[in-house]
């Protein structure tokens, strides 16, 4: 009798579903690492944190389409307006066009101060609430444009302090599936998974055609050329 | 001739004016901890994170007139509006009534999911465009009401992100001046430091006449009754 309560219980609980929050800009990283989150049987909750960056509409366009395309309800996505990232400023994703630098170790003026850790301070909120497992972004530590906030060491930081900082009894763990992706490896992964890419978006600075300039545009453009996939979205002067 | 320009910069390194962002809801607390980084010679950017608690309009209130009182200018002030943890919700400080636990173990119903993460991330953003020096927050974890964002181990773990996730060379650092004082203590160092506790609200639930009762009120109360000194502010049925 014991025996067969403790297995309905066992059972009860590996077939309980597991909920992920993801961090869905709309860009090809976020669609992939959604798309990893729903193969990993996670039930996706998709957060868009909207910063008031100058492609802001595209990308929330991106966002609705992208759910829309994996039967995302309305009830499991939070929209989020931050205007003190606008307030603050001191980046060019913000009201500004983008600058690029000469110096390659030098981190852009494209960063925006403290993004990741305002955009997981955001979702892990949420993951009390609904009671989520885990919270899926989709930064990478290989192809990426160097800021501080995309790297292991920062996410492994940022889980102490959910640790600390949160009252559940399983504190909720950051997952960043594509983090030792190359742009290469991320467009294969999307490939295999069949990601809709063409609803993604990632110039940080176009909202019609993507510049194809921008340290974005480029490195997606590298990642979709050394992948030898085609990109379906639309470049300036169809590059 | 190189001793004459080493300590003319050591003594422009010295002389330069040291920044900190101070979380200023407008209760006690971080009054306090608004007079303490003055004293230590800091210029202070006052930052109000406006989370459509109760309370809101009477802090923000507070947080203006406290700011009025320390000459804190226009420019040095950062209002922000998180209405994400609306949306999100689970807390009772949020358009509800505040529920008392009779559990004294248990963290109340007043806790908001990740709160201080939320606005330190805000500050630490704030804190690298005006290059300040220190985040200060009146978090205690003496006499308060079990929130696991308000111990030290939190502030460590932040502190550990704040330096993988910022760009600057010198992170700055968080300052929580209260962290292991009592209300009594608290009350008796506004005391010395002279702070108009008369424009602060603590109060988690009435907007005219502080209630008395929830968790906020009793704390005070006690802080103000150990350390012998009449609390200027309204209470109701004139507590």
């Amino acid at each position: 009798m014991f025996l067969y309560f403790f297995i309905l219980y066992s059972l009860i609980i590996i077939m309980q579903p597991k909920r992920a929050v993801i961090s869905l800009s709309g860009g090809m990283d976020s669609l992939v690492t959604l798309a990893t989150a729903i193969e990993q049987n996670y039930i996706p909750y998709a957060l868009h944190v909207n910063y008031y960056q100058n492609t802001q509409e595209k990308e929330l366009k991106s966002f609705h389409s992208i759910c829309d395309y994996y039967n995302i309800k309305e009830e499991n996505k939070l929209v989020v307006d931050v205007d003190y990232l606008k307030k603050i400023g001191g980046t060019s994703l913000i009201n500004g066009s983008y600058h690029k630098s000469d110096n390659q170790d030098e981190i852009p003026d494209s960063y925006v101060p403290f993004r990741n850790a305002n955009i997981l301070s955001i979702a892990t909120a949420w993951s009390e609430i609904i009671q989520a497992d885990a919270i899926f972004i989709g930064a990478s530590q290989i192809d990426y444009s160097g800021y501080p906030d995309c790297r292991k060491v920062f996410f492994d930081a940022f889980e102490k302090t959910i640790l600390y900082g949160t009252k559940r009894a399983k504190p909720v763990k950051i997952i960043a599936p594509l983090l030792n992706m190359s742009k290469k490896d991320t467009v294969c992964e999307g490939v295999r998974l069949k990601v809709p890419f063409e609803l993604s978006w990632s110039c940080y600075y176009n909202n019609d055609y993507a510049c194809g300039q921008c340290d974005s545009c480029k490195l997606r453009l590298k990642g979709f050329k050394e992948a030898n996939v085609k990109d379906p979205i639309l470049y300036k002067n169809n590059i």
